[in-house]
């Protein structure tokens, strides 16, 4: 039986799920894969931290999480270690980066993979701040490493979409893409076609636990220009960070321009951009566009999200995920994990 | 440099975008991919063949067929073998089986296949027949041979169905799927809803060259059930052939119907459906469904198609393509061809 160590670098709300999954189906996948995925540490900023080289009792951890909104003091693989020092650790195979996304600079997320790469760890996560912010350089470390970093859970959840070019469209060129990548603001643009307003959309998406407490990181388009660099830095050899997306959020729209769009028969979407200037140079762009209402893109409800891709060769192809939930992002994650584990070699598929 | 070698089954007008495809990029892929592709044999049963173990003049073979719509008697790589002997040469690496479908028995072209598996070659091929009559036996016979067999073409054109599954949804189980996957019956649906007759749609699909001369496998549902069945077998572990899957065709829909629809805010669309039955056995539908004007496969244009799946883990994923052309259908060949150059490490990526 082969064995994958993982240690966890967060456990929010997609961690908690993430080990909710191995939990439920590692048996399962032992008998299916021949590999077991043991979770050696979990790190968090104000809720402790446990580290067992043997396996954390998973179960525990989620009790006291649950119960007590922290790791308790008696848990036997309570410790002091920091976010840091876990990214190094021998007992880790695999770090899964899932700290808090810091929007502004992508740390220290991004040092916690850099450390994690540096000591010869392969590193999964779902947090757009190192992708936005540090891709060449951590696909440069990644490739002295000799190891893996797959980050699939960062753009649209559960649905692949840098696997789906990395693996499914080989030989393919990228020529640009049109999207609706972030659900929050979808949510609200949905809720206003539906006669709330700006301010109620958004009070019900904060009720909904689709918007935070602040806002402004999704309602100004912060979030999907971030994604938006992404896409275009992975897909599009681009090199771009969210603040060189040309940004406008949704804070503008009223319900008077809601209304008009519909008498139109148009929707307003949040939607973003790649694609290549005149002179071949790879932009980006993030803005409420109004669609007619025949559009594909004027039909994605609610949380759900589209891509659409440009190809040189196989033309124009979509992914559509539908009303996500956490155990979709979670699942992101779950497919890095065993791709990690199919590429090299662990699988028994 | 790495060279695969390549045994064209067939060449219609797949076969030859595809060759045009390899022409134009072939050195592109040498320089990125340290891979070369040089195509040693193409059969035809009514074109001649042609044979050469050091690369076939490909622009010569294109132009013979173009100009005088078979291979010339003073081609130098002119031969007399048949499809089956060009299978087992040993001048090839992979066989491309894309001779004329049979959907009565898929026969000889999975002939073709395990011919070619037991030489040891590995199989790409865009034939739905093969894998809807007998894909349990090929991947049998794949295992065996320590060879790939893959067929991308086979549903959605260029689009990944198969490789999007196994490549980028580890550890999902699908429990079932939806789509809109015949051109020629939604090309003549969406003439018939901007009032043409069933026979004047089918008249202009037949000019368009998205029509038979004899249409009945189209609408009839044959092709429809086919690459349902082959859906079923290949995502939901099922064993069924296209004549176990429920079918129904369009020839029974009019203009009336059409009509009908409309004003009650419908759209007519053959829909292929697999799904679990309450006993848990994998069953398979096709037939024309009304479906309400919002609902996205209802927008599902001209040639364009959808298939959205149900799965476990990663919740509901759609995958489109839009307005294939013939390129897009043997891009699916090089999509196979790279696919398996990649897994036994002949490509430098």
């Amino acid at each position: 039986m082969n064995k994958i160590r993982l240690a966890l670098i967060g456990f929010g709300s997609v961690g908690r799920e993430f080990c909710r999954i191995i939990r439920e189906r590692g048996s399962e996948w032992e008998d299916k894969f021949g590999c077991s995925f043991p979770i050696t540490a979990i790190t968090t900023a104000s809720r402790g931290s446990l580290i067992n080289p043997e396996g954390i009792d998973i179960s525990r951890a989620l009790e006291e999480i649950t119960s007590h909104g922290r790791f308790r003091e008696e848990n036997p693989d309570r410790s002091d270690i920091t976010s840091m020092e876990a990214a190094a650790l021998d007992s880790n195979d695999v770090v899964v980066e899932i700290s808090t996304l810091n929007i502004e600079s992508g740390r220290p997320a991004a040092d916690h993979i850099s450390t994690a790469l540096k000591a010869g760890k392969h590193v999964i996560t779902a947090n757009k701040g190192p992708v936005a912010f540090y891709y060449r350089e951590l696909v440069e470390l990644t490739r002295k490493a000799d190891r893996r970093f797959l980050f699939e859970g960062v753009v649209m959840d559960g649905a692949p979409v840098f696997n789906l070019v990395r693996e499914t469209l080989p030989g393919c060129t990228i020529k640009g893409f049109r999207g609706i990548l972030n659900s929050t603001t979808n949510f609200i643009l949905c809720s206003m076609e539906k006669g709330m307003t700006f301010e109620e959309a958004l009070r019900n998406a904060q009720e909904m636990g689709w918007a935070e407490a602040d806002p402004s990181m999704d309602i100004e388009g912060w979030d999907a220009a971030a994604k938006t660099a992404v896409l275009i830095n992975v897909l599009m050899d681009g090199n771009l960070t969210p603040s060189r997306i040309t940004r406008t959020g949704i804070s503008g729209i009223n319900s008077d321009q809601i209304r008009t769009a519909k008498r139109n028969n148009k929707v307003i979407k949040l939607i973003c951009e790649g694609y290549l200037n005149k002179n071949g140079e790879v932009m980006g762009m993030v803005a409420p566009v109004a669609l007619p209402e025949s559009d594909r893109m004027a039909g994605i409800e609610g949380t759900s999200s589209l891509l659409e891709l440009t190809t040189d060769l196989a033309g124009k192809v979509s992914i559509i995920i539908d009303d996500p939930k956490i155990g979709e992002t979670a699942y992101a994650l779950i497919s890095d994990l065993l791709t990690i584990c199919r590429q090299i070699n662990l699988l028994n598929d």
